[in-house]
């Protein structure tokens, strides 16, 4: 089933208009050329809309949110539903500063997003009134973490946010949920390891625009899909690993496990179960 | 021959002062450290003009173009035209929103540059009025190909649009085609995964700034070795791709060609006819 | 010794707030990754005195100043310094513009720094006045290289300097000098190789900020055990390069070899002397 998804982006190669972050963002563009998508970036007021225009979907991602940027999210974003284009949000660090809060619930309000996806502490701190989570910068607080145990309840949360959304939530961690309303898939793959790569989250929001423009017209399953193959591919990428290879080598083969993996082996490795 | 302008490169270091995108920003520095240059990246207006001055060549790229740097732009090429430097002009996207064409545009008109590369979507956009080609993005349409068979006529557009702006144009592609007014050069080198990697063309144009600094009096050749220099790379990293290897690996492997890349090497395997 | 430093910096995994160029962000973020702190990137005025607060340390970078962020670095180093946390300062390119001239002064002028670090040629037009050394844009002059004949000189400059602004001085280059007041080591590892990639000292700023940052008590040990950190990996990455490998494969070997890098190899293959 995942690899019809992988098979529609490689056939249909979608463009997409990423505003996105200056740290994380050429691998951004490498990992969408890797899925056989193609990346085209722009910030500027004066060009967003027409940019989105030509494009298949937008990717919005604060991760070094300005407010020169802000604005050019807000126009790209109305414009992209306008035409009915997919809209996917990648709230980085929101909690972290009432800039990134007030920014994300802003465009949340006004901007109806096909997909949003966080850590489990950004996703708590947009989806529930006064919550007490402490985001830990960019990374997820360890006392949110998704385990067996509570994994229920985050499936709750996710639903509910869903509901009030309108947006499929992937929540990534050691364990990924990803829900609309009714339905919810738990994603067991993945490696610890990624979590000393910057941005695999954001490379995660970018793949995950390009498999749901590539398949519009079923985007839970297609944000499933993008959710397996970056896990599958942090597993892929972990077992080229030698004594000498560290983060650095880890990001190189991640991006690389992307560009080789076949819907065949993406179907065989994907680790998940349907709440 | 090719070889005497990779090795004044090596010998003489130009400082190339690059206003660039944040996007392949990083890959630019890397592989102007490669060739035996040194990078420089500075856009603010206040101090653009400065820089610029203790620089040997200037290269402008609008990949993600701002409002508050266009300017800089503006200001940083003429500058470097009053002290006689190279400038190379990358029109990233143009033709994909009106703000990069009427930049472009406003740039070749009041700056003289030396070398203008883009892939012919992008030239044509430039060197045609009323032009049809709709650029996808930031890569060339397929419809604008360059093939055997029409290559004339894009060597004509190439020679044309050199006498039009004073520039050595440099179309790139499958086939490469460099041009002056009078004479055109047809490269063949290259490798068509090229394409998966983001910046290619964005590390060509910053190649070209530092082997054409170097080479000052002679900026159609240096172009032509400056393209020779990328395609061959694009070949030999090639050849260091193993099951495992896909795009982000294949990044490092061209810089790393470059950094290896001897005169001798360049002039056995660079392909070109000259039309 | 130079290991407890190390090993804190994985025990505590302070969070590093950076405000710095666009150009080498993602490796400064891989790089703090490795050693086993976290990165923030934020650099927008709304923000950064939150950022900070939640932070154990900031870094400050000069590579691509612009007058937004200026305001940003200021009132992030004020808030830093109200808090007590740990400063650092990389003055990329001072003296190749008033504009980074200006704004290095007034930065060191209203913030308390713990540590400042360039290369010789910026602590020189820093310290001295009427300071006749010329920037050869983001490199050291070769004119002002510290070798052993002159080490005693570059070494009491930078005790003077340290006197002046209160800070730890690091001078890395060839050999690095590392001083308080009192106090200064000079270290000897490291390959020439360092310098054909882009942002090995914005890197080494970064990891500077994570070694004070998990021991704020001993700046100056901890700053040396950053340093031999990065000289040592320059070693390790050194040795595995092979005859195709070039600066962007060494960029990810130094990366990978801080990631793998034990106390005892610190302790092991560190070169200094106290002067």
């Amino acid at each position: 089933m995942l690899k019809d998804y992988l098979e529609s982006v490689k056939k249909i190669n979608p463009l997409i208009h990423n505003i996105t972050n200056y740290v994380t963002v050429n691998d951004c563009a490498n990992i969408l050329l890797a899925c056989g998508a193609s990346p085209i970036m722009a910030d500027d007021i004066n060009e967003v809309e027409e940019i989105t225009s030509i494009c298949n979907g937008l990717n919005i991602n604060i991760g070094t949110l300005n407010t020169r940027v802000i604005e050019s999210m807000y126009k790209a974003g109305v414009q992209s539903n306008k035409l009915g284009h997919i809209v996917v949000l990648d709230p980085v660090g929101v909690g972290a500063s009432s800039l990134r809060t007030s920014t994300a619930n802003r465009l949340i309000k006004d901007i109806k997003f096909t997909v949003i996806r966080g850590n489990i502490s950004e996703i708590k701190n947009l989806a529930l009134e006064n919550d007490t989570s402490i985001t830990k910068g960019v990374d997820a607080n360890i006392l949110d973490t998704v385990t067996e145990e509570n994994i229920n309840e985050a499936v709750n949360l996710a639903k509910k946010f869903s509901e009030k959304t309108g947006a499929v939530i992937a929540i990534t961690g050691a364990i990924d949920i990803i829900a609309d309303s009714q339905k919810a898939y738990c994603i067991f793959n993945g490696n610890p390891m990624m979590s000393k790569v910057t941005g695999t989250g954001c490379q995660l929001s970018a793949l995950i625009t390009a498999y749901v423009s590539a398949n519009p017209e079923n985007p839970l399953e297609a944000t499933v899909s993008a959710v397996c193959t970056m896990g599958v591919c942090g597993e892929k990428a972990y077992k080229l690993m030698d004594n000498n290879s560290g983060n650095s080598s880890y990001r190189n083969y991640i991006i690389d496990s992307v560009y080789n993996l076949t819907g065949e082996e993406l179907d065989k490795m994907a680790k998940y179960k349907v709440y």
